[in-house]
């Protein structure tokens, strides 16, 4: 495996560095983008735990550190934030840029298995076995790590957390698509990668992912605002979430947010809470 | 003058709501648009003073409110923040769009005089008279106002500030073009807007009115990162800034922070402090 790393940018912000990179997966077979911060500890070269952060449909690495103003927060409490893509792209395969809820920008943070796609749609082994060996090796890390994401990456961070019991000490998501099984854009995502087999769709879905998860506690806390209009168009469902959990006796947080909506003004204002929420569980 | 306003987009952020306007503007003979953050005491309708920000070359009405993060600090101090686009455009005046520092996005607060761009390019007034009338009419505003910006913004917020002595409490800026009428950047946009006769130039000079301002005190914040490639290129020059503010006994505070850049990454970083500076200066 290939774990270096070509810097394409390197900003100063709060004492530390918000860096950009980009690298050759052997795992999606392309090149792939990712964003890092690396607080003042970090560039001091002092072990820092990381938070991985995975964007929703549409996105790419530079969305959250552009506007999720997450930098001041991470400087103070000494964590890495790590941002990949949210998708390969570039490789050529037919239709990959016709949709914005399909193929470029909404990789969905799963193994495709249907033959288009699945010699460079792996994101599911990319975000949680690749990328994190990338980090390792590249940066000071402590071996801790959490995960978080916002809507598509909000799926994304909790499939993750509940598919690799052990390996983050704890999630949070931002309006996540909680019931990819059961809402359009997860029907399309999912027959679309892995076929039209629905057994294999339950392993990318979070509600199936609790009832069975018997792993440590992960700590699960979501973010939802009540003026989210994919909320009302039955994309989210986190209701669904929370009974899967309450059935499981698996521990979750929800906050509901009277009047925010989807927007990255949404995350802002709430993000600080996330990443402290996080550092409970990594400390040392 | 028409004083009424439409709402293009509306967000919920830190308990009060980041909004996107647009109008027809008198000044400027086209529709403009503007961004405006409403604090939570702003949205109980109680009157909060006004902080204008004005953006660099290439920048709208959106580069500070998506990338900047100053909804928190102004959420908990009370400050609307006001951030008009950088020119007027889609004037179809000839080779309004060719440049990326000359015509669109590239107003440079001027009132314009040669023949192509008079009837438009009006940014001066626009900003210093029509624009606060605009806000006064349709928010709740207590009359007291204090301007700041960034690269050409900050050239912007200065001469707005010492033209119109007494009508702004404070004002800063970040990499602020300091004297325009000695940098490349200034002499294109000023021999394009206002012609060949330097005599008039000096209006928009930072470095000349300080020489002969007399209004009360102005409380001049500069911050300026130490590895801005503008720096370098003697695009900013803050010393001559400093240096006729000494000679006419003007008070400047000029922090130079060491290894930051020219992006929005520097500003973020600081925006706060900036924020909190203009607080002092505009308490009731």
């Amino acid at each position: 495996m290939a774990l270096d790393i070509k810097e394409l940018s390197s900003n100063k912000s709060f004492g530390g560095y918000q860096k950009v990179f980009s690298h050759e997966s052997a795992v999606t077979k392309c090149e792939m983008k990712f964003a890092v911060y690396l607080p003042p500890k970090a560039v001091d070269n002092s072990p820092c735990p990381v938070i991985y952060w995975l964007s929703g449909l549409t996105c790419n690495e530079l969305n959250f550190i552009q506007k999720a103003g997450a930098q001041k927060i991470s400087s103070e409490l000494g964590v890495i934030i790590v941002c990949p893509d949210t998708s390969p792209r570039g490789c050529n395969i037919p239709g990959e840029d016709d949709g914005w809820d399909f193929g470029s920008g909404a990789g969905f943070y799963v193994d495709a298995t249907e033959e288009l796609w699945k010699n460079n749609y792996q994101m599911f082994s990319y975000v949680t076995a690749e990328l994190p060996e990338v980090i390792k090796k590249n940066f000071p890390t402590n071996g801790k790590q959490s995960i978080m994401g916002h809507s598509m990456g909000g799926h994304g961070a909790l499939i993750c957390a509940l598919r690799t019991p052990g390996f983050y000490s704890s999630v949070s998501a931002f309006a996540p698509i909680c019931a990819p099984t059961e809402c359009p854009w997860g029907l399309k995502a999912f027959n679309g990668y892995l076929g039209p087999d629905k057994t294999k769709w339950d392993e990318y879905d979070a509600c199936k992912l609790v009832a069975k998860y018997s792993g440590p506690p992960l700590g699960i806390y979501v973010s939802q605002g009540e003026s989210d209009q994919f909320l009302k168009d039955g994309q989210l469902q986190p209701e669904k979430l929370v009974d899967a959990c309450t059935k499981a006796c698996v521990p979750i947080i929800l906050n509901r947010d009277q009047g925010y909506d989807h927007s990255y003004f949404y995350i802002a204002s709430f993000v600080d809470d996330h990443i402290k929420h996080h550092a409970k569980f990594l400390k040392d």
